[in-house]
């Protein structure tokens, strides 16, 4: 059978990224602990084409991602994308990885255990010089307190479900568990899967001590993430789904870290 | 050419829908004082297909829809239904469109005039009797107060957006506007686009001296709908974006008006 | 602290389903073999609430839930849905699910096999009769070739994806499988994740003598669910996403099986 | 009533973008032809934010989008830019859109007319320079059939609908219908809301002499966006809704236009 992807092509542009997207997969992640957590990623496959190829061949990527076993860590990737490299002989292989991940989290009052859902997301890029890129990206669902509301009112205050996406480039390997604790430690609360009454009770009263605007929050995440110094690059979006409108309030912030190492 | 859509089928089996869905097209809707509003409708349109057909001519559907200017109001219905009817020689013809209809709302303090949005749906269905059966839809994003949450907390309350979706099936014309007034009136408090600081302080404040369970929201809401002796029928359906959980509250009450004329 | 979803209503109104929907929890299935598959499940579950009581304490829910370790099968469900209505005192619990599902395929010529996702849904319902109510749904992406287009046209063919979901309620399990079975046999071909160029020209072959009208699918369905004593009630929906228009082509039967036993 | 957001903040962290977003709202649009068409914008505001504020007044962004009658044209954003610089005292400002646009496009052979709705979005923003930022964005769904499918099967070869997503920044005004149209020529096919049997017949036998890789489409795209000497930067998607797999195939190209002037 003739090899239409292989034709010689003549108009002289190279191509950025070809490759599969939203392919569904199930794969395991390497939680803090070491423990593998079974999950379904959505995963996307790039490659660049030189000027002179007309095609990709597009089940190769299948077959890639079939002779791993995707056990999600940072070695692991790594050879991914050294065997995407191999097999399209290309110079720069591409793999993203968005998935659930759950962390079993105690009740601040009853302590009973509940798993939350965190989606979660990896870009990494092998290039010519054979360092592993990586960016590591978490969305994590919040509690947030409007201060303003507090000030004006005589009694409540408007709060909501919010969403704070922090997304890093570091030298050394950050867990999704650390961006998570940071992002929570900046809202007004936590959100919990399972809260009994006196839970509630606490969470309520804690946001209520605690009121922050999108930007407060924004940049309580970023104070921490100045203090890593293993955190090369950082962005931070937090997104309120503001209870007394229909539209969002949104507050972003993107830097590299002066104190990285 | 060949009309292959024309075959005699042998399978013996009548579809009880075919047609087209998800079209996109510009539609004109009159408000409750006569006005057109411009908007995008998602439109589906379907018939009945006899046992002996192989297909339908589904580029008719856009003839039909193309044929009628779309302003919204229950004689438009009719005649798009009756031309599908005639059109498609069956028995039943549906269209049911999805559009974001927008009510110019003054904040509760300031008076400040600004749009909001609320997701309609009107299903129409037009049968051998050739009586128009219409069902009236409506999404009415809420705030709404947990009384729980208020009940055992020293101070404040978890409060979230929520949305209610209200459907009726009616003997005469139910605007949206008067379904949209019921699901505000049922919730702690209306949502706005724009509120100023003195609107703030009043929503919030009357959000908290107006604490509603779900289950509180779907009975009031179907309080109001059983004294209008125009609704035959009618599903209430609750869901609360909690802000302490990243799941939402749901009650849900479906029944026909005992007080329907 | 008060219980204020204890307290007495006066509104006379009985909610039909009160609950929590959209959590997000890890599951495990059991496939045709018996070997259970890791997978995260969209979960809603609700109870009826008599008219006396405000409230339902929805954080049981998740207890419930937790409590029992989801390897899904009829008596699994059956279970949770006893301990639903023991732990609420209400006459019916609801629980429902929806989760990708994976079946690992042999490509048709080169028998590479690749994992291909599919949706499935379950229903269950628990009533005073203690007699487990399932309903059993899937969606079947499917490659589908238009007879119209081929007929008409000097050469080629217009086809596309499109998807299948069929629902069922039977008196003894059906597999997930048996479906997802019945759905590629009605297609003009099945979606593989992995083809080799021969496996690519197969399919692209086959759907080519094979060409299917959404209406033509229904049918083929339909005739295959008629033949299985098992089902009682089915209804199934066939949607193509024209490769030719930015609106889906749409067939729709649903019918109680007069074979069923 | 105390102004929370305008205390002084110590955190010394400026912020980039600050504001609301999935605002929706009723705008109108200038066609080619100079005509206004109505339409619903998703429309996100943002400003920076000095370090030493605490927060921004959000209301102020409806109060300013309010102000203007959105008849979408360059000059009317650079209006909205300058105000919301004013209103906020800010350094820069950003106005994003997104909204349907219809397009009344004659069948092939039929002439018949139907409209045709693509995903348009602009992306304006204004800094100290006082010179207009603008991204034009446009989502084309397009007919593609694939060389390889054909080249190596008997008889047809599989298509399907994809989406090209064309993204310029220019020196001088660029059209929607301009980018479009650059799409729908690099494609196998254009999509059409109203196809005839004569139109389909042509669309069919014209895609299957056209044959089209994601690579071969991203590339036409390319070069006809480089004989565009008001087109400064570029980048093209090209995504294929494949009809043989469940997941999408892919390219990228982004690039300055060294034909710029």
């Amino acid at each position: 059978m003739k090899d239409v992807q292989s034709e010689r092509d003549t108009r002289n542009l190279p191509i950025n990224k070809v490759g599969i997207n939203q392919l569904s997969f199930p794969i395991s992640v390497l939680d803090r602990s070491g423990k593998p957590q079974h999950t379904i990623a959505r995963i996307n496959m790039y490659v660049d084409l030189p000027h002179h190829y007309r095609g990709t061949h597009m089940s190769r990527f299948i077959e890639v991602i079939s002779r791993h076993n995707i056990n999600l860590k940072q070695e692991g990737l790594d050879q991914i994308l050294k065997d995407m490299r191999k097999t399209f002989n290309c110079e720069t292989s591409h793999l993203e990885l968005e998935f659930p991940y759950f962390i079993y989290k105690k009740a601040p009052v009853s302590k009973i255990e509940s798993p939350m859902e965190y989606i979660c997301r990896v870009e990494a890029k092998l290039g010519k010089s054979e360092k592993l890129e990586l960016i590591i990206e978490v969305d994590v669902p919040v509690h947030s307190l409007c201060p303003c509301s507090k000030e004006i009112s005589s009694e409540g205050a408007h709060n909501q479900r919010g969403v704070m996406k922090i997304r890093v480039i570091a030298s050394k390997m950050v867990w999704f568990e650390e961006l998570i604790d940071i992002a929570e430690k900046s809202a007004s609360a936590p959100l919990f899967t399972l809260l009994k009454r006196e839970d509630e009770k606490y969470i309520t009263e804690m946001a209520y001590q605690n009121p922050r605007f999108v930007e407060d929050a924004a940049r309580d995440v970023v104070t921490l993430l100045n203090q890593d110094n293993r955190i090369l690059w950082y962005s931070v979006e937090v997104t309120n789904f503001e209870s007394i409108h229909n539209h969002n309030a949104y507050a972003y912030i993107e830097k590299e870290n002066k104190n990285a190492r």
